[in-house]
């Protein structure tokens, strides 16, 4: 059984193991799926090895309702994401005629459709094609995986095109309330707000910007008036840890007021 | 089996997940550990919820020499790190003398050492404190788990203080030769530089920057003489798709030569 309006990620990706490249892909599909209420549960970065991408999507494929992949849809021989995910669900590959013409189209002419990038219109048999209007190789969906690329730009276009088909849930909303105190002064007494409201999740992030050590305290729900309440009383635990010494800002994301 | 100077990354972030913050970690991990020739071979991210930390430790530490998890030792309710490393691991939580003196010297007297700031003196039992000069609180090391902070800032001095405990392995050479060709053009010929250098890993990756779609080749190896030879055929497959009319440049890390 896996929750509605969940989602997990797999980034198959060398070049985020080896730390050369900063991936940037997380946060931004984290992001969108949160403003449409799909929570993302877990992300995995595995290396481009048929046999760990295989063995990842046998493991997420069942524990949320979409799996995204970034990464190794390219024309390149270190691009195995496509033959991965055929293995993963059993399926064969095919040629889609769809795809085969829109890269027709984006290279200009039959001759210049090398083997190459013919083989970024290969998919496993089933597939909706999604479309990159950036580089024209596509996506797809096939099952509950949507494969997409790992360039941000165009990942990014894939996802705009998909969101609409995904299942909203309802949104989290959160706020934000950040001061310089040690997450320590308000431990205790933080967690009793918590206590106090099952449908919110306070999360603590501590910080050290400028030689300084601050807070962030993070109030998600999908209960605006639950939030709101909450909220108000770190506000107020703050306050009173604090004096006047402090500054302390809110900023709210989503439609939570406080 | 494991392979020796090998290593997985667990984050522990609900701020991750939830789109809130960009992860630095990795990145940095990754680098340090590649320096010293140890390979990062998975990184997941999980939420604050002990289940699915406990479930991630026991299926990571088989995999990899050595485990390493940011995020959630602090003092706030949602700090549940200790102890889902304790459950996976199967130990009782004791508090170290050591530690307790580390936060009696950062919070300045007994009475300031309340009970969730004692909780960050509470390790699995067995665990070797690995220091934190910024905010007490130390991380450690039980078995092949190490434990330490998500504080980009924090992370990074303890893991200085690790790495010289680690098996190392020899390091990962790198040269990157970037060019404004598609990945398409060089595709079939970049494969073939690849079945002759058992020893060198090429990556191609395409970036999409100001509008244009270019391309960075990256090699990577243990062996230098290899490394060099594999780059020259790769500089020189690009100048023939190239002619004059597109920038060529290389970018060498580690010792890697060309």
């Amino acid at each position: 059984m896996t929750d509605n309006h969940s989602a997990v990620l797999l980034i198959i990706g060398n070049e985020i193991l080896s730390g050369r490249t900063q991936d940037t892909n997380t946060p931004w599909i984290a992001n969108k799926l949160a403003e449409r209420g799909i929570r993302l549960l877990e992300v995995r970065v595995v290396p481009d090895i048929e046999e760990r991408i295989v063995e990842a999507l046998h493991e997420l494929r069942g524990k949320a309702q979409y799996v995204f992949t970034t990464g190794g849809i390219g024309p390149t021989h270190d691009d195995i994401t496509t033959q991965s995910v055929a293995k993963a669900l059993n399926l064969p590959i095919v040629l889609d005629p769809k795809a085969k013409d829109v890269l027709l189209e984006f290279y200009g002419s039959q001759d210049q459709l090398t083997s190459a990038r013919l083989k970024m219109a290969h998919v496993p048999s089933g597939a909706v094609l999604v479309p990159n209007p950036v580089s024209g190789a596509p996506g797809y969906r096939i099952e509950n995986v949507f494969v997409l690329a790992g360039v941000p730009r165009i990942m990014q276009s894939m996802l705009d095109h998909i969101l609409p088909e995904l299942q909203f849930g309802v949104p989290i909303l959160s706020n934000t309330v950040t001061c310089n105190l040690m997450e320590s002064t308000i431990a205790e007494k933080l967690a009793k707000i918590q206590d106090c409201y099952d449908d919110v999740e306070i999360g603590s992030y501590p910080h050290f910007r400028s030689g300084e050590l601050g807070l962030s305290v993070v109030l998600r729900s999908p209960e605006n008036d639950s939030l709101h309440k909450a909220t108000i009383e770190v506000f107020d635990l703050i306050k009173s840890c604090d004096g006047k010494t402090h500054a302390v800002s809110i900023k709210s994301h989503g439609e939570g007021t406080f």
